[in-house]
């Protein structure tokens, strides 16, 4: 009966069954990575060599991928700066800082039941 | 500036940049067409032919593919009603239900950035 009760009360929060954009965000969160590489740099990891050191078994290869996806996607920025050599940092826009919420409630969920 | 201060709050909310439930809970939600699923369930979508009719380019295979593995993981449950011919529901089990604050969390997003 609570089942019931939850259902009904989802549905009044969500703006019908299917949504294009929640499928589209759901999907670009979920891809493989994207959600280790956003809840590291959301801890603070900024550099190339500390993300692939911080993620267990990403490899260079992907972490770049993911991370000129971030990019694409506007949710990373990566700066240049002009240092001696140079240096890069990747750090959360304000679109990406913004996935905090959905990382947090994901950890609560994978403390309970993962 | 925000950033860091955002950056630093969020280091507190997660216990280390990596976290294996965390990163098995991410993919697991954003496997292909997992979260459009669990959100038709919570709006109370219970039957594998209004699941389609509810999820554009969703086959029947591959919705037959994510029941069966959400299952597995406990998320959904698939009732047979001794109908003629009989019926079959599927239902999110508690552990489903309580997905419903991370797909809140990633409609707010997306409603705002995608």
């Amino acid at each position: 009966m609570t089942g019931l009760i939850e259902t009904e009360k989802a549905a009044l929060v969500f703006d019908g069954a299917f949504c294009p954009s929640f499928h589209r965000a759901v999907e670009l969160i979920g891809r493989r990575w994207t959600g280790a590489i956003v809840r590291a740099m959301l801890c603070g990891v900024g550099r190339f060599g500390e993300l692939t050191a911080a993620i267990p078994d990403l490899s260079d290869r992907m972490l770049s991928e993911r991370l000129k996806e971030l990019e694409a996607e506007g949710i990373v920025a990566r700066t240049v700066l002009p240092t001696t050599p140079v240096r890069i940092e990747y750090q959360l826009t304000p679109k990406g800082l913004a996935l905090a919420p959905i990382l947090e409630a994901i950890s609560m969920w994978a403390g309970k039941y993962v």
